[in-house]
């Protein structure tokens, strides 16, 4: 049981990772860059979060750098975004969904890699929420714009949320695994309907820019 | 009196967090970001120059994001630049005032916390001035343009003053206590000298865009 | 001979760290930065690859911030950029020869360092790649546009070639000494030929901005 858990965190992982590192290549193709610029943003949004997270957490190398199926999963998701580019705006539902995907899976399996290295709650969340937007935060700046998750739509705070529960309930003593389900189907869940709904956060209007 | 000149640094510390987060949170709310961005741009503003000058000394997990207060601080500037936002511009000069607060005891406190970790003086200067200005160059990233406190105004040099005065009368042989106040003093005073006379560093002005 | 090539190594890498202040000065001077922002951007551009490097593999505090030759090295990149402005444009030539010196050095020297801290291959390309871009990402991120070397070039490919051959190298174990002069030979010829021939990495057009 605990193995399929695994095996299903792993895969979850893979697609989170996947539908990121798309979102990288595409924005990258969008503006222009070469190839190998395709595969920089690829690989730095869908590892980018995670190296952050881990450099503040002191796990030297961060996983991001050292474990190959990430690199492999950018690599793939780049030729992908060249190759197959016109299937990628029909495509960009189940990108989303896929995406939500990341979003989730990071934020909690962020959260709790924080609480096993022994740091306090304060940290697993800020650095739960680090770990799933971090590398679309970096994918903008690299690009030359305002990242777009400060601008509109729940999704930091969906992250957020996830990390939360993963913290309020191990505080508790639940079961951390039951804890994660209940925290990716909150987190997931926030964000599709935000998505479905075309739910905002407030700004405040006569400001905008 | 030790006990007495930490509960002043608290403080001070406190202060200066305040005024950063505040200068976070209104450059935020000018760019149109929500409000998770807007509270996302106070604590990186506040803590952002700490987070690095603490990954690059190995102090982990970074105090910014283990330090409630701090959080709790950046929070509360959130809250008062949303909902009081009409004095946000009555009070430009107050902010200012505490802003230079915030960039001499960082830069102090900064220069204090890489020597107490043992390194050179070339990396307290250096982490000196990061954690007083890092938030700030963060804040300007985030929001796509080009750091403010690179192009105009003495402030990162008068960071590099205060660090600079840390690091002589550590050489010294000073009281580590005494001569950060004599760092504070010269480094608040030049900053408020420099807004109060409109003091700015050269530029090649042919050249500017 | 290990002290000659040694030697030579100190040199080659003062040359790169001085083209990459260079650049990072001359192009904070034509953003019209004050004379702090201008010794920054050559400081940054110069040791940030680096520093990135060392937080990622756990050498603190990072060399770019410890030694001081490096610091001196930029300091006077600057000054030659502010003093001798008017011959930058004349120099441009020579300028790109020396920062593919540099590109090709630290690309090398960085896969070397990861490999003797013990991390793998993967690890060894990443960074190696990461120390010769890094500091002119910060730069161009530093000021507001798109990272060059993601946009055109045959760049950073050079430098994951010179990664390559280390790791390549080592992996069928040869001397890393001649090994590392072969990748240096690969590395700056690859850099030098796309200069003179420029070539470029495709892009894909139709969706340029």
């Amino acid at each position: 049981m605990a193995q399929l858990t695994n095996n299903i965190y792993i895969i979850l992982d893979l697609i989170g990772t996947f539908a990121f590192a798309i979102s990288g290549a595409v924005a990258a193709r969008q503006r222009g860059l070469d190839v190998f610029g395709i595969f920089a943003l690829a690989f730095t949004t869908a590892c980018g979060g995670g190296i952050i997270r881990d450099l503040c957490i002191g796990a030297i190398p961060p996983v991001g750098l050292t474990h190959f199926p990430y690199l492999l999963t950018a690599l793939i998701a780049a030729i992908v975004s060249m190759v197959f580019y016109s299937w990628v705006n029909i495509l960009t539902h189940p990108v989303l969904v896929f995406d939500a995907v990341g979003l989730s899976v990071f934020a909690i399996a962020g959260a709790r890699k924080v609480l096993a290295f022994g740091f306090n709650y304060e940290v697993a969340i800020l650095l739960g929420i680090t770990t799933a937007v971090g590398g679309g935060v970096l994918r903008d700046v690299l690009l030359g714009r305002v990242p777009i998750i400060l601008k509109r739509e729940i999704y930091a705070s969906a992250a957020m949320v996830g990390a939360g529960i993963v913290v309020l309930g191990t505080h508790l003593g639940y079961d951390i695994d039951i804890i994660s389900i209940v925290a990716l189907i909150f987190c997931f869940g926030m964000r599709f309907m935000s998505l479905h709904y075309h739910w905002n956060l407030p700004t405040f209007g006569t400001n905008k820019k």
